[in-house]
């Protein structure tokens, strides 16, 4: 008989170890699970996330519980496996009692190798990898959910990728977008033109070569992902060109560490001109978390407002902009490449730096249609699919 | 006569001191002002900043210009005024001429205290300091930019504001905000209510009384600012709770920079619960920038996701929030006061922690409205209505 268990969320968890053995430390509870790993987990941290209806609302799955509500020291004074596996504790406040499904446990196991496990691997590339971003059937990622997360694993991954087959229409690129989560309205809109015009709010809609470049770095939040679509391409030039700027910083950290100090500390300052909006923002070029980690690049060349740094960093900061610049422009960093009408390039527009070369439209226009969503909405995308397939899998095995 | 002058940008700016006198010295250009002031400008500086019609897009104001197109050693062989008070550089690279209007460099001038002028003063508060948000009248603040002016500033100062009189329909609150910028759309929709409901998807739109906290800390971007907007109030209790979270984080730093230390490194985790998305973020409940001010909060009691950290850290995270938890509940910091009908509270959301008391529904509804847009469609709109004030001063003084 398989008791049910509430769990503090709406996920499904496959046991595929139980637990052998369970002690009561001073501070934590030791678990030895049936493939030999330890988990400790403290006290509080048990306590915190008992997932009973009392402490979980059963219709949200959102905490009622509060910290506050019971003492700093409060400890288990019995913890014990039940007959479904689970793991059982009872408080020291004498009142409650927590159950906690065996594979939720195994999952939240916050051992040092467990955590490693979760950090998804990002991989960086340049034009020695591949000549273009790896490619998916426009056609498969609308209709099937597999197709779908292949796709997004590799944006995930790359921070770039390509579909093709992709119906030309004004609407196609929202239906892409819409299959990871919500498309952002910017000052641009929410689905958006790319195209050479007589009166351009932006240098991207003239004929004018861009340099390479992020999207809306004028803003604070700058758009996680970039999708450009193409359902014309009869102009001359114009060609696509994607960078990679994680490696940028990797080769800067390695061959210019002081530009790299320079570029990760001082703020580069950015402003929108337009007549109607003036977003602006300050914030080093490349940006790291707190483990020195690159989280993401803000760069383009026509967004930059005048410097606004400390009279003695200006210099320092231009030397090592000047390296940056040059660096985005070596040819075995850039992937150059020529849309075909139903191409669609999504990347991670924090990350992977895109251009084109000048072109002209006298004989034949470049049309490209462009949105914007949050990388965040690509994670939750990814974690639902993952979730399902948990589900099916569940269901598949008759549990 | 008054030369016409190119600038970079589509703003204006009011000439109030003249340049007296200009000095090429190595490495950057001296001016002396009217006033006596000193500004200095590195030579790359001024070069990078050429607004001439080949350096910057007449059209969009963005640069043309890049860095790599000079050498970097680049440095002025003249330097002057002109007739019209600019400041005329020629180049060593012979072929170019640089015009700076005297104003737009005395605004862009970065001495250091320059710099410290441009930072807009923030002001934390308490229940000592007001009972109720600074209150404007949202006709006004809908009607005239003059209204609208005083009540951004506000909210850029404090944080928390508060309007009456803002007409009771379900889209009210939609205008409000859009007086500000875009909406930003979420899982919750563009605009959304506030109210129990039978089959919740949250802890809001329950009964349950809501510790203070931000929306959304589950995103990695939390949204800048919320708007709440009270279209009925006729439940017992839910009433309305504000807490400058930058305050408590002072008293953190004052009281217990051990626990300071701790939150402003250690990410807590967060995650939404539900059947649809599963975003989730970890971040340091207090976000501080490179000068160690702090710039934002993420706290969000039912939101939280089962800690994820080192296992030595465990403890003093636990430790850390706990006293974060005491101190929100403090009489002295929390704001408490009930809705009226066309009350609506705009707040910045990663700084002011909102939250209400328990409530009963059965004699009577209490029901919100709300949206969300960022903090730097503030500033824009702060920015352009500035901008528009110097725009009619120059045009009054008929220059």
């Amino acid at each position: 008989m398989v008791e049910e268990v509430t769990t503090p969320d709406f996920d499904t968890y496959i046991a595929e170890q139980s637990i052998d053995a369970v002690e009561i430390c001073p501070g934590w509870v030791e678990l030895i699970w049936s493939d030999g790993q330890i988990s400790r987990f403290h006290h509080i941290w048990l306590r915190d996330n008992c997932p009973c209806a009392d402490c979980v609302h059963q219709g949200t799955k959102e905490q009622m519980f509060e910290l506050v509500a019971v003492p700093a020291d409060i400890h288990p004074l019995r913890a014990g496996v039940t007959a479904a596996g689970s793991l059982a504790v009872n408080w020291s406040s004498g009142d409650h009692t927590s159950e906690f499904e065996a594979a939720w446990l195994r999952a939240n196991c916050y051992r040092d190798q467990a955590r490693r496990d979760r950090v998804h691997q990002q991989i960086t590339w340049d034009a020695n990898t591949w000549s273009v971003p790896p490619t998916f059937d426009g056609l498969a990622v609308l209709a099937d959910d597999a197709a779908l997360y292949e796709w997004l694993i590799a944006l995930r991954t790359y921070g770039a990728t390509r579909l093709r087959n992709v119906p030309c229409t004004d609407i196609a690129i929202g239906d892409i977008a819409g299959r990871i989560g919500i498309v952002r309205e910017t000052n641009f809109g929410v689905l958006w033109d790319v195209w050479s015009e007589p009166n351009p709010v932006t240098n991207a809609n003239t004929a004018l070569p861009l340099p390479p470049h992020v999207d809306l770095p004028t803003r604070e939040y700058q758009p996680g992902l970039q999708f450009l679509h193409c359902l014309e391409n009869e102009a001359i030039g114009g060609d696509s060109i994607l960078v990679d700027g994680f490696r940028i910083a990797e080769l800067m950290r390695d061959e210019h560490p002081e530009h790299y100090l320079t570029l990760t500390t001082v703020p580069w300052s950015w402003a929108n001109r337009a007549t109607t909006t003036d977003y602006r923002w300050r914030s080093p070029l490349i940006v790291t978390n707190g483990d020195g980690v690159v989280t993401e690049v803000r760069v383009g060349n026509w967004l930059r407002a005048p410097l606004d740094v400390p009279f003695d960093d200006v210099e320092r900061v231009y030397a090592a902009y000047r390296v940056w610049f040059e660096m985005s422009y070596r040819p075995e960093l850039q992937l150059r490449f020529r849309f075909q009408p139903g191409d669609l390039i999504a990347f991670d527009n924090r990350r992977a730096l895109h251009g084109r070369s000048e072109f002209t439209d006298v004989g034949g226009r470049r049309h490209l249609r462009g949105c914007y969503t949050e990388r965040d909405e690509l994670h939750s995308r990814l974690r639902m699919l993952e979730r399902d397939m948990r589900r099916r899998a569940v269901a598949a095995a008759g549990i």
